[in-house]
């Protein structure tokens, strides 16, 4: 009832069971993907994209569904990842509802959705599944694997717990473990939408459905996925037109600023199953490559292997995943002896910059797949 | 039933009909205050302190209460402000339910409590107040006007339309207007509140009382009063205890970050009337200093006329009033003709740092008063 999937979404049968990193295990579970472009004979040219938490896996437009993806200036022919020289992957997270197994799908030992009975949810499941899907379409090596935010977390631990299986690497706006100001935020974008009655632990329907709780969640999440710097420029201290305002409703909107947060709030309240959203929140939290290595992420970054070049991209307005968490990616893999590019980018659009600034990240993007086409090339003529 | 008055409280009562500045006017209100130290013969030696949203007059202890206030360490003999030299007045802000008239004060005209009666609060009304209080002492000219935070901006109200009024001006962590990130986070909150079914329109009691919307929105406010970079190195990932956690909450609290907040919203929620919240909330998103000046704050910073000295203080952490908003009331202030000094402290405490890193603000505050005392002293010898 609470899954939300785009017309053209493929489906990738994952192992079952299928072990989930904290215990338990799911039965009969699949993530969903589209692909753009044709991958060659030899398997070399394919590019695997793990999104941050709420996209699902329509990237960019495809016969199967025209419709703009969430990517679509980043991703097609002669755009920065060019189908017409990349086989292009995007997975939907597990535990999403967006088409891969999550809380809102049907448990085949119930009959019914799981809600709060799908187990545990971990950022390496996620990786793990993802490297599934990669072996499933007969991949045995990625030319790169790109993430986003939540999908850049998940990219480390493939990378960390699948070594050999990409050859290249992007990381954009990412991290290696959460620190407390963002737990902070999910904690309490979590504890609004329990505290919402008609969360009623994980049983909610259509029409009692926790709305309030949601929207603050998401209110929260784009205040932290933005920057108040493009907030000064954007709307400054204009107030919104009376058509957009109840001037009855006691202390209820007035600027702009409230108007822009409340739209997105509409938007997205009935288009995401709020306990995905407690599951991923949480499974994002939890996530510390540096407990491979006593705590250490540096450290654990340095043992990641196979891994040729990176790209490790950070927007200096981030308030969410500071731009020190990319420099620290970005110093832990030179220490893996990656050949690693670190570019802090000035957009005023703090995390969310990777979603917008077209100007800023699709030169980056481009500049680097172009390396990896032409090393790629020398290293066949050469071979 | 929702105020929360400290013993040793004063009151001074306002005219009556005290207009206010959007329509309206309150009929037998009183603002709440307290004093240390002596008034000269002269009555010259006063200074006034604003404070910010959630505190009580109490700043300091004082014979008629002992109890440590909430600028201890700043305020008395031999302290950065110190009594023995200065005559120290600290006035509860119009609209709080610490002392001074709010919507948790009787409502003359219905024997009940206000609640949503209460006119709409400004900034610009605790200014009033805060100036009839002056007055009101006997005290022509305030040697200094001091205001933090939510105090900072009634303190640049105050200086705007009484000028005269104050000779000297330490401004911290203020703000000549509010700008939409900061105007984001406090709607939130007041959403977190209006959205808790307890809150009931502002009619709740102590039985059905808002407790989830108050926690929430005490929440949302300690992360915006501190910094990322102090809660990383004071919490980092640490997980909390296990008697201070319960593991059969779903998606209950887990990290020490989390307890943190938690133990602040504890602290909090019984202690602060949720409609008083409201209303100084609002009040706060509605200033603007600028509206004297067809919206340029600078241009009416630069009206003020009267102050000859000015200390503005500014933290680089703080995320609720950023830096640069110090640094325009510098501006601003300098081109009104009075000698300021702009202080960017590096506190790693974000907004709250004024209430806690004595070792910063101490000797600021304190070395700008000793120049006014040497100066004064110099002025009268002259004269």
């Amino acid at each position: 009832m609470f899954e939300f999937i785009p017309p053209g979404t493929r489906w990738f049968d994952l192992d079952s069971p299928f072990p989930m990193k904290r215990g338990g295990a799911l039965h009969g579970a699949r993530v969903a993907y589209e692909t753009w472009g044709t991958l060659d004979a030899d398997r070399g040219n394919a590019i695997l994209i793990l999104p941050g938490m709420s996209p699902d896996a329509h990237a960019a437009s495809s016969a199967a569904n025209p419709a703009p993806g969430w990517w679509e200036w980043m991703i097609g022919t002669g755009k920065p990842i060019d189908t017409g020289r990349w086989f292009v992957i995007c997975v939907n997270a597990l535990g999403s509802c967006k088409g891969s197994t999550g809380p809102a799908s049907l448990n085949p030992d119930t009959g019914k959705a799981y809600r709060l009975d799908y187990p545990d949810l971990s950022i390496e499941d996620g990786a793990d599944a993802a490297a599934e899907l990669v072996r499933g379409l007969g991949i045995d090596q990625l030319a790169c694997l790109i993430g986003n935010s939540m999908g850049a977390m998940t990219a480390l631990a493939f990378l960390s717990r699948h070594p050999g299986v990409a050859r290249n690497h992007i990381n954009i706006c990412g991290a290696a473990r959460a620190l407390p100001f963002s737990i902070a935020i999910r904690s309490l974008q979590r504890e609004a939408i329990r505290n919402d009655p008609n969360w009623n632990g994980g049983n909610y329907d259509e029409r009692t459905y926790p709305e309030n709780g949601m929207g603050m969640a998401r209110k929260l999440g784009v205040m932290t996925y933005r920057s108040a710097l493009e907030w000064d420029g954007r709307f400054g201290r204009v107030r919104l037109d009376s058509e957009h305002r109840d001037d009855d409703e006691p202390f209820g909107a007035e600027f702009e600023v409230e108007g822009y947060l409340e739209a997105h709030a509409r938007r997205f309240v009935h288009h995401y199953d709020p306990n995905s959203y407690l599951y991923l929140s949480r499974s994002i939290d939890w996530f510390d490559l540096g407990e491979t290595a006593d705590g250490d992420s540096v450290q654990a970054l340095s043992r990641i292997e196979g891994v040729e070049r990176a790209l490790v991209i950070g927007v200096k307005t981030d308030i969410l995943f500071p731009i020190q968490q990319q420099e620290e990616i970005a110093a832990g893999l030179r220490r893996a002896g990656t050949e690693t590019r670190f570019l802090p980018l000035p957009s005023p659009q703090g995390h969310d910059a990777f979603l917008v600034d077209a100007e800023r990240f699709a030169p980056a993007v481009a500049g680097f797949l172009r390396t990896l086409a032409h090393a790629e090339l020398l290293a066949d003529k050469v071979a």
